[in-house]
């Protein structure tokens, strides 16, 4: 008989990937969090380039900022009123390697044949950046069988 | 006056994140490829486990067979008739750096006091596994703000 996963003596219910996933919400969530990496900051011009509903935009741009990954930061073109636009906090900033690895995903199996409309690349030297697994004593994992989900501290039994 | 933001000049449509947001599908999706990173294969463990309804594990599993991303393989328990468990195929194995990275920011940000429940570990070593963004020159890159959103090969002009 087979030997029931380890896993299953542990309860889902504290799980932060499943949390991520809620804090980051449905597609529009992530699809801000896209435009403000590419430095598009301010509502009209995100509203604009992604079509997202004005209310929807509104709701999810209030909710990153409770969330605190984006915060408003004023700004005031000439003759018009005060306005805000958005930037990263440092928790925001920590998505970039999510970002990235969702785009090597995407770049690899979903771009066009033209290639992806988008590279993250490095400030300094201009190469394309890439998210690596590497663990804390300092060995790099090539082959994702080599990653193994253990019990952590916050592991609660079913 | 404030220059226009370079990506504004850049179609959103094919943008590779947008396809993996799409592919991946709403939160149940990503709950099932993080049952089978942690061993749980089987339809009625992942059930239990998650408390997915039936027809939805049904047709999420169908739709990341569909997508490449798991694939069935048959297995047999004594006096049972053949049933099928759910593994990853090379393109699923490549959601690693996704699923490290989003329980990566997860476990800063969301845990419960005494830690996340899962931690990726290396086999060889049993440290934790954590996504470094690194560049094809081979620089590694710890500040977010080092990495810049370029137009790629696939750029759509609006």
């Amino acid at each position: 008989m087979a030997t029931s996963p380890p896993a299953l003596a542990f309860s889902v219910d504290n799980c932060t990937i499943g949390r991520t996933l809620e804090t980051l919400g449905e597609r529009w969530s992530l699809v801000v969090i896209r435009e403000v990496a590419n430095g598009v900051r301010r509502f009209e011009d995100m509203r604009r380039h992604t079509d997202i509903p004005r209310q929807v935009l509104t709701n999810r741009l209030g909710s990153l900022v409770d969330a605190g990954i984006l915060r408003r930061h004023p700004y005031r073109e000439p003759g018009e009123r005060e306005r805000f636009e958005y930037r990263f906090t440092a928790k925001g900033f920590d998505l970039y390697p999510v970002m990235v690895a969702l785009a090597q995903w995407g770049d690899r199996y979903l771009a066009d044949p033209e290639g992806p409309p988008v590279s993250f690349t490095h400030r300094d030297c201009g190469e394309h950046v890439a998210p690596v697994l590497r663990c804390w004593a300092g060995h790099e994992i090539a082959d994702p069988r080599d990653v193994v989900a253990v019990p952590g501290p916050g592991a609660h039994p079913r």
